[in-house]
């Protein structure tokens, strides 16, 4: 497995290799998803859900069809949607029924009945779900899939201005676990208009770089204004009585997705790298024996085992027949953090091998400073972060000319250039950038104003209102 | 509401006042499940999980659809679920898709390719999932819909005799987690083979008592022998290179529809009851303040609900604007298992009023004593499953005649008798018992052997092989 050279191939022997996922369910863009992929998925769902939570975000679960009558009510919406839907044969007594592609006219024609005064507000409820879109491109694992597994929040507010707060707290829970947790940084891009969600007033996109320079989208955030509110009718009354339409916004994180990045951003030649929060097996215990002290090993295994699990942590024990090379190497195509390594000697001596899968160094661990485990985890994090934040920054360019600009896509870079604008006006410019140099306007930073300080747009050169960031995308 | 006298209508009120589901949605049997009642179903899947787990199960993620190729190579598994099943409108290039209705026959083809030798043995996997049945009958909410939320276990061993282990331990797993957790007894019955799983060799439903009498199918196990391994070509070679078709069982907790378990038994006519051990919100702190001493009453609300999160409990602080007496009704209303309230008197004195939900008592806890709750909320428990044991204990009688039994069911009892068979020679009299007394074979008791000591059966007064539970069922 070579990740430089070919990520490609590389990306999609790791994924069998390791039994993330099975390919061979036999319907385009459906996959299997198997325990090692299942386990990860599942604690990045937990964190995802804890930090939603924080937030005052409730849990609810909501249907997996929609009449289509729902996507009519947003014209925007439904003309961005219906051609990626999947239906159902038709079901006796009910409108055609899709299968959600994303939940909004699901959630809203609900809220319409639960929303009636300012008391009610701010709504703020997620979804963990499985979606569905009808892909006719080729499709790719966990990156361009026909069913993924997401989580959608839709919140509701009495003002735009708090709800233009609530997406700058979503970039804010995206920075805090795909950047802080699983060491993915990004890039909060707010879309120019013409590359909006259908319905959203507008759509702030998380850019993630990929091994192979490409940028991915990972959990967008959409100021929906009242484009859904006027169409579901969702009024409150203010404190005043008046009525007035909500304001709404929308925010998607998928974790299938996101492993995707985990996976190609941390894994190495050797196979994955997990990053230790949402490892399943954070440590595993190797133990050395031969058929006289394989009593005695097992039963110090056991004792190291429990004192790691109550520290909390996730720990097992490989005691299959397999020789310790053979262990050593699927425990490390597997992406497990720590391995320890225990013998007869190491019992004597008191003394553990441990294996750090990142930088591949073996140490020695006194026995009674087994708990330091915790701490070497974080640091495990912040290493693989500190890797991915290095290799994004390098990516980072400023171009003046077109001829860097070009230049720089060459390269495989991502170009910050000056812009005419990222509404209508400059379209034009968006797509000769397309179809010059084959790249994309990804949209301005979302978090923070920047300034082109004077400065001519890089392709008509009238005066830039703009700072973008260019590349090329998935 | 008045259980008692109209549990029926007790039961529609109950789920929409206390804000469990919302069945406005506009498809039938699909609904929408609200906050409260998804906080509880989460954590009722976080036990179940963690208890399967523990059994060595592993979770994965398989796909929502299932080509109809599949489900043809079982016959009889193909028969059972047809009709019951909704199908996607044609996808280019796929054979006719389903939606899953429960996943055997998504599992199993994958396994053919996973399984090779006894060292892939045994295979444990379950999946969290939403399931779809295409019910024509009239729905009801949890109990009867389109579109539950379940996990399914699909288990397979080497031999007979392990996999009817796994049916064994399937049915530990309900009474640890439905019954010793969620406080809702069930007979676990041996269906009649005229009532068993659809390609299964025998079933084990779990049947729970409702207050009406009725009796719901919860759980159920099915050994399902070799139909399966055979019809998708599941083998493995043995430690002597033989060749051998595995032996496979599955398991089906539906925690929405345990939902409805646990709302119908333990709610009175104030509202739910919620077991401490799956309450989103265990203890309700309430405030009692004017605006002189707001302040104070909440910074000391604060610090009680610090200490109670530190003990790993979950608190709440209801400081909205209501009086105290409303916020006492909605909180009974929505089950929380205890209420703290704390006034000036409470923090002058070092003392709180606690209230506890099951036995509408109010006592005076010393604040020092407040990590005793944790042991209260375990009494809480027991209680419920106490109360519940009772009842069902209560309902069940030993009938020796055919008028012995139909007054059993007039009473709105359940009849232990002796029966012909529970094979197919024991079908006629299970028609008879549908057709004169308006009621069902459940079967035999499947954790432990009763023998008719030499009686005759019910009916038709042959020699009786088994005994058997009649009763009426939803």
């Amino acid at each position: 497995m070579n990740k430089e050279k070919n990520f490609s191939k590389w990306y999609s022997d790791i994924l069998e290799k390791a039994e993330i996922i099975d390919l061979r369910y036999g319907v385009k863009g459906f996959i299997v998803i198997r325990p090692w992929g299942a386990m990860i998925l599942e604690n990045m769902y937990q964190l995802y859900e804890k930090a939603l939570q924080k937030k005052n975000h409730k849990s609810c679960f909501f249907p997996v069809v929609i009449p289509e009558k729902n996507f009519k009510k947003e014209s925007s919406h439904i003309k961005g949607f219906t051609p990626e839907v999947f239906w159902l044969q038709k079901v006796q007594g009910e409108d055609k029924l899709a299968l959600r592609p994303t939940s909004e006219t699901a959630f809203y024609q609900m809220y319409s009945l639960w929303i009636r005064s300012w008391r009610d507000l701010p709504l703020k409820l997620y979804q963990r779900a499985n979606v569905f879109r009808y892909e006719t491109k080729a499709t790719r694992p966990l990156i361009r899939s026909r069913e993924f597994y997401w989580i959608e929040t839709h919140d509701v507010f009495a003002t735009r201005e708090e709800a233009e707060k609530q997406v700058q707290e979503d970039i804010e829970t995206t920075e805090e676990i795909m950047h802080e947790k699983f060491g993915i940084p990004f890039l909060p891009m707010k879309r120019p208009s013409w590359d909006k969600f259908a319905g959203s007033v507008y759509t702030i996109g998380s850019d993630v770089l990929m091994p192979d320079s490409k940028l991915i989208q990972q959990p967008s955030t959409h100021l929906l204004g009242q484009n859904f509110s006027k169409a579901f009718n969702i009024k409150f009354k203010d404190e005043k009585g008046k009525e007035e339409y909500v304001w709404q916004t929308c925010y998607g994180p998928a974790p299938s997705r996101i492993l995707a990045s985990v996976i190609s951003t941390h894994g190495d030649d050797k196979g994955l790298v997990i990053p230790f929060c949402i490892a399943p097996i954070q440590i595993i215990i190797i133990p050395i024996f031969n058929t006289k002290n394989k009593k005695n090993v097992l039963d110090e295994s056991k004792k190291i085992k429990r004192e790691l699990e109550n520290l909390g942590l996730r720990v097992e024990i490989d005691d299959s027949e397999k020789r310790p090379g053979e262990k050593y190497f699927e425990w490390e195509l597997k992406g497990v953090p720590f391995r320890l390594e225990i013998g007869e000697k190491e019992i004597k001596e008191k003394k553990l091998t441990l294996f750090t899968r990142d930088t591949e160094k073996k140490e020695t661990l006194n026995m009674r400073d087994l708990p330091k485990i915790k701490k070497f985890g974080d640091e495990f994090d912040s290493r693989l972060k500190k890797k991915a934040d290095d290799f994004m920054k390098d990516k980072i360019v400023n171009c003046k000319t077109k001829q860097d600009l070009k230049k720089a896509m060459e390269n495989k870079k991502i170009a910050r250039v000056n812009f005419c604008s990222i509404e209508k006006e400059g379209e034009k410019c968006a797509e000769h950038v397309e179809k010059e140099i084959h790249a994309e306007i990804r949209g301005t930073l979302a978090n923070k104003r920047e300034h082109p300080k004077g400065g001519k747009c890089i392709i008509c050169n009238k005066k830039a209102k703009e700072v973008v960031y260019i590349g090329k995308s998935y």
